[in-house]
């Protein structure tokens, strides 16, 4: 496989830095930009976390650009009880180096995919308002996108019992999205809880030497801290970094083409992805859908993605 | 445990005429009446279904009344993909030996409960029409009744990729139920597809030498193809009969006290049941929701049943 | 034209016992039964304001049924602010000379309709509860409905900025009605509000020197009142007589054929009535929708009846 | 009244077009843009039409950006019917002089607002999708503006029963404009249907010799024609040209301080504005609504207006 170039969109949070960790250092992939989003945490925090990652990997040319601040509709809401204030509670990381650029994300979004020589993939791992953001200014770019590999979604809820928050947090957004006609790749939670950081995993990671692992696994252990607490799980699910994963070692994952409608109106239901696994609704396919992970070798990858640092 | 006084509220339907098949012999419980109502096939199929398989196993001094033909608000549908055109394909079975009562269905819970002079349990099985009819009609007949365990919902879908059928072809009615403040016990699918009827267990049926027990074994077998075809299970999910397992083994269920909310509106989700196994709606209990069974167990009560015919 | 046979289905309410005293002495209706809705106020309220009318106009004869407490699906909510807190408060009216019958409302339209030799119309100017339990219960009896002639819906609304009260108060059951295929006329806001009561009419009212004008005109001030001081009408639109006075003088009435449709779902328009009366939507017409009045005409029938008393 | 700085964000559109035309020529108006947006017609045509009425009336200095091509989330559809296929069918217009600029519409609104040193009034006149992505990129301009006065809405609807063309077209972008906290005048169908382009109006501008006039009795002529076969018309409601009377000569407008709330889901009623005119939702006031209109003296406002050509 050749560079596959991506641009990240994410809101970290404890998942999307360590996808940011583990997308760092993997030659096949070449990283154009970074913007961010509100969602586990307000905007201000999560690029502030986005910068402090990137000075973490050294990934200082790589442009970061502060997306939206809230939904296309509705009232922003963020989840303090999963990722802490800070968005990403638990190790201590310093003031990031630099500011993020004055191009609002949505617009680098939009620039770096018209510049771009190639199709460009992209990974959003938060609510998907710059995406929808991004189509509905710029309906064009959709010839520039290699594949949207997504975390979001499931056949079922894990904020509320039918809706994963990403989606919830911004409908409207993930509509535009799944109807756009973009190929689209989605982990969602059947496949991301496979991918826990149990304590056993984590006492991998923590044997790894070095400054990053360090950080690693102390961004682990807090999420697996409220994973506990909040939805009394062993191990903390590592859901944005299979999106990561998935660019480049597809062959970890099984995936089934559905197709995936969004719910945005409804009087419980908003934010619910309805998943046709056994073809019931006679909607056409739209996305390939994660069903199944090799998790050994997932977390192969991670460690050794680790020991590079 | 003394006797348990039920009415049976159905749309035989493989799996609901096995339910009664079940229910028929167990000393545990009184069968008050049985009503219908338009389900997995037309109300005059179900009806006549009901009344065949009364005939079966002698209930013939038990009311049979038809019910609703149609759901409260929505236009009807039928499943006849899964239960065959007349809804109980399989077996030959003679034509009934008696009419139906001149009384609707819903009248027949209404007085049934009203006569009774204990609290009564209703055992549902198909849409919730009927009920919801003689709650709108009598809403006072709530202090008669013990328990309504019902098949209907999950946290999954087959019906659509997040409802299931009973639940879905009369959402209104079902939210009327949920809503009415009566001690619910939900046999939802993530319990019913434990209930697999698979081949082990249809030789197991086969080999009990009785003429009720090779009607069943046909039933099974047409419904194990059926759902062979249209979702590639190995063995066919005897959905219903979980309520009248219930009743007189509760032992047999792990259930959870959650929360059910029923969407009726949504673009794509009505019908959809929101169980709130993780208390993230912040909604109170109204129901528990079946989770685990032991399915040996359960074959177990099925095969000591049928050796009584 | 023939006597035409009727059935009342009321929620008096001021608006509906003077409809209910324009019907009693029509030589050309036949009222067949009176029956209640909970709407205007409690169905015990409103059952025994239909008894006191009854007796007021000697229709002792008439079956007084008692239907629906509540809504299909939704919580009830009543009007005391328009029609005080008994329903019909203004005149001192003496306690109901018999009680209601033990037939629940909805039966007695069943019945009334299957006993009749010809068609009957139906007059609701209440919630649609019964009418729709009825169709749910029973959909052959729409062969026996000459037509529906309602009170309900408009182009805007009452109790929200687009719902009429009626409608609103059980929109599912409006929507079984609107989709049942039945001939209706729809007399909603458009047309009722042509109608006031004001301080003029009041006086000719009063002007009648019998015990039921007396009567009738104590009913309109007080009603006159509520609406000058919730809506800051100058006269009181007595809606539901419409229903009485288009069966007996048609003429009195421009309608126009259109599509009604009833919203069941959204986050603010529950119980709205799409009335097409530019044909934008394409949808085929299901009512004739009451548009003007011969507003002296109507006057001049009512007063004339009065003076029968 | 000083100058007051205006943002035209239209769809030229017969009434868009005159609406800039009454503008170009106001004293009391500075135009600092003119942002496009689809809605009328497509947006390639919607920015044609305002870069060929800049070059009619010597806007050639302002500022024109060709804003959404379709609606934040759904599907764009336009008013052929209305507008011809050009989306300003009638006159005979030269090509425009000049392309439109290379920023978008959205991000002309965002910068414009940021430059101005003083607050600035918003005209839009089509869907609001221009608008509500300004707020979502740049929450922080709600600041800079001074006042959105809007054509759309009304207590009844055109494109459907119940929902007025440009909130229809874009319900969510509505939404986020009416929830947004901003001072908002609204010019719905109530209003602007008062200000009826009869053939006495056509005649009075036919009069006026000067070819901006002349154009102006063309487009005229063309609206109400197609406004007389669709909706049975006398006079084409000229509805965007009340934003900018509203604008120089308030006294002309009785409004009403109201609650308007937008419907985005609904099975029927998308689209609808729910204008609480009687205060029954207890929402609060966000709104002013135009109910009345001093016609004669908005005609005499529109024709000085031509003579000034």
């Amino acid at each position: 496989m050749n560079t596959r170039k991506i641009i990240m969109d994410c809101d970290p949070g404890h998942d999307d830095a360590i996808a940011m960790i583990l997308a760092a250092v993997q030659p096949d992939l070449e990283i154009l930009g970074i913007t961010t989003v509100s969602g586990n945490a307000e905007i201000e925090k999560t690029t502030m976390n986005a910068l402090k990652v990137c000075d973490l990997v050294s990934l200082t040319d790589v442009v970061v650009s502060k997306g939206a601040s809230e939904p296309l509709v509705r009232i922003r809401e963020t989840a303090p009880g999963i990722h802490g204030d800070s968005g990403l509670d638990g190790p201590e990381m310093p003031e990031p180096s630099r500011s993020w650029s004055k191009e609002h994300g949505s617009d680098t979004i939009i620039r770096l995919l018209k510049e771009s020589d190639e199709p460009v993939t992209i990974l959003p791992t938060g609510p998907l308002t710059n995406i929808a953001l991004a189509l509905t200014k710029a309906p064009e770019i959709k010839d520039n996108i290699e594949e949207i590999v997504l975390m979001g979604g499931g056949t079922f809820g894990n904020w509320t019992p039918t809706a994963e928050f990403n989606i919830w947090a911004d409908p409207e957004a993930a509509k535009k999205v799944f109807d756009s006609g973009i190929p689209t790749v989605v982990m969602g939670l059947d496949i991301t809880h496979q991918a826990q950081a149990t304590e056993e995993v984590i006492d991998q990671v923590n044997k790894i030497d070095n400054h990053v692992a360090k950080i690693v696994g102390e961004l682990l252990a807090f999420f697996r801290s409220t994973y506990k607490e909040m939805f009394d799980f062993d191990g903390a699910p590592v859901h944005d970094v299979l999106t990561v994963a998935y660019c480049v070692a597809p062959e970890l994952f099984e995936t089934k083409d559905v197709n995936i409608a969004v719910e945005t109106k409804g009087e419980f239901t908003a934010g619910t992805t309805l998943i046709d696994l056994h073809g019931v609704t006679g909607r056409k396919v739209n996305a390939k859908f994660g069903i199944g992970l090799d998790v050994e070798g997932f977390w192969k990858l991670m460690m050794k993605a680790l020991k590079k640092y």
